[in-house]
């Protein structure tokens, strides 16, 4: 089958990769669309140490496991991959698992392939009236879906997210729904005008708001967040820099802010908000590629300005 | 009066500060015994830009003021002086007071002199059974029943405090009251030596802890406290550190740990505490100086290994 590579110094398209055999629990999914995400950027620029085939969000159908009933479902999968009888697992976090392997992150291939292997109990069916560049922004979504999770008293409140590409604006979104007077922070002008077409509010927010997401991918971002937050405010911070960088805490000491990491969520709430139209993605979708072309993909998603490329693994 | 003054660029005692004149709503209170704080010491090293008398842990007599029912009363008081009027103020958090002075900190003199000038509103009784050398600690202890307001899941839990210093040394007895299992980690035997006396574990913690709180004082703090916290858990942020550092927070959000800034506190639970002979401080004590020699005390608290020195404004 065909599988992007990453060997640690080269992307390329490899056309002669075995089939992926499933064990026990595990199924093999033939992959529509797979999305390109900036932490899929990160890995060819070294994060984590990854090699082989990257790919985490993906929409795709089950073509073989051990669970019958699954055969022929349109499905997406959550990522992380663990191992079911740790404390974490037990208590139903099983992202949090400390042996866990991450799909197309951390030593296990993902989803920029014909084919993919996902454990039966990771896979989500997709609700029929959801369409696959729908259905392909579940991880990402999921991800934002989280802050809801952490930070029980979201609505009603003024929240701030800053950070005007894919993740900002799916955080905005999910923080609206939820009841939240939120407003958008972006230096891209051309971002701005389409988070503004899809109903996000970017008119300059005052400072003292309940809420801050840090979703900048920059390490200035939780200074600006700092900034922006009121004493005794929470900050969400959805920033992963990969390197020490120099921040001054004092502001979140003397103002008494709780800053929250927050990285993957549950897959169900994300589902639901798809398959009922509250949160509008395919906006955010710039281009999409066939899975031949997947090195020019990637090229494409990191040039500047641009939101989400996807690959489209049945061309 | 005697009063403890910096100007900036030297400490001195000066014996003809007149005597302060309370204005409507302010007692003045004849000072028994005052505490040098870490904060104390910043600030004869440039912390805030404070020009004044310093001196914000203390305990004393109300001589005069509004309030006829407090002349005479033993009290110690919240530092923080509010405005009583804005959003903060009316929802109790005068702390957070956005145009707040602050007792020996911020734009108000403090309580290393003869008298100090303090709002009725902030004043508490202290209980006839709390000697002075537990009172003059009420302010540091409240700092520390902070983490509890802040922190509701703390019983049953692992706690790790980083840093063996007074601080340190409240906040694990006030975690340990709270009923979680709590080491104390320092680098100072003696310290430690100290700490076990009064009942404190020192033991290696094993990491993974529920709570982690770093009252190191120390840039280095936040990333020790990373390495100890399990995923999920919360580290209790009590470090000010007067300038920006390199930090790396990846595994705060890779491990969706929740950090809490934490200041100072309500004095309620931290004179209950003492009345019910619930937390051990006078153990902390290192020495107690005359005011006429405070600038010596001030010295003798910079030393390394030393925790707690006192200065007694009666002699």
């Amino acid at each position: 089958m065909r599988a992007l590579r990453w060997d640690g110094t080269r992307l390329a398209l490899a056309r002669d990769v075995p089939d992926p055999v499933p064990r026990p629990g595990e199924a093999v999914v033939r992959v529509r669309l797979a999305g390109i995400c900036r932490t899929d950027l990160e890995i060819t620029r070294g994060y984590l140490g990854f090699r082989g085939t990257p790919g985490h969000e993906w929409v795709g159908d089950v073509e073989a496991g051990d669970d019958p009933g699954l055969i022929g479902a349109r499905v997406v999968g959550d990522i992380n991959l663990a191992c079911g009888t740790c404390p974490a697992c037990v208590a139903g976090l099983g992202r949090h698992c400390p042996t866990r392997r991450v799909l197309g992150i951390v030593e296990a291939d993902g989803a920029l392939a014909d084919r993919v292997v996902v454990p039966c109990a990771n896979l989500h069916r997709v609700p029929d009236g959801v369409p696959d560049r729908d259905a392909v922004f579940v991880e990402p979504l999921a991800a934002a879906f989280e802050i809801l999770d952490q930070v029980p008293t979201v609505t009603g409140g003024r929240a701030v997210v800053i950070g005007d590409g894919k993740l900002g604006m799916l955080v905005a979104q999910v923080l609206s729904g939820a009841g939240a007077d939120v407003r958008l922070v972006g230096h891209h002008a051309a971002k701005l005008e389409r988070a503004r077409r899809i109903g996000i509010r970017t008119d300059t927010p005052a400072p003292g708001a309940d809420l801050v997401v840090d979703a900048t991918g920059a390490p200035d971002g939780l200074a600006a967040a700092l900034a922006l937050v009121r004493p005794r405010g929470t900050i969400v911070l959805k920033t992963t820099v990969t390197a020490a960088h120099r921040v001054d805490l004092a502001p979140a000491v003397i103002n008494e802010v709780t800053i929250v990491g927050s990285r993957c969520g549950r897959f169900s709430p994300a589902l639901a908000a798809l398959a009922h139209g509250r949160v509008s993605v395919a906006p955010l979708i710039d281009a999409v590629y066939p899975l031949d072309e997947a090195v020019a993909a990637f090229a494409h998603a990191a040039r500047p300005g641009t939101l989400k490329v996807l690959v489209d693994a049945r061309s």
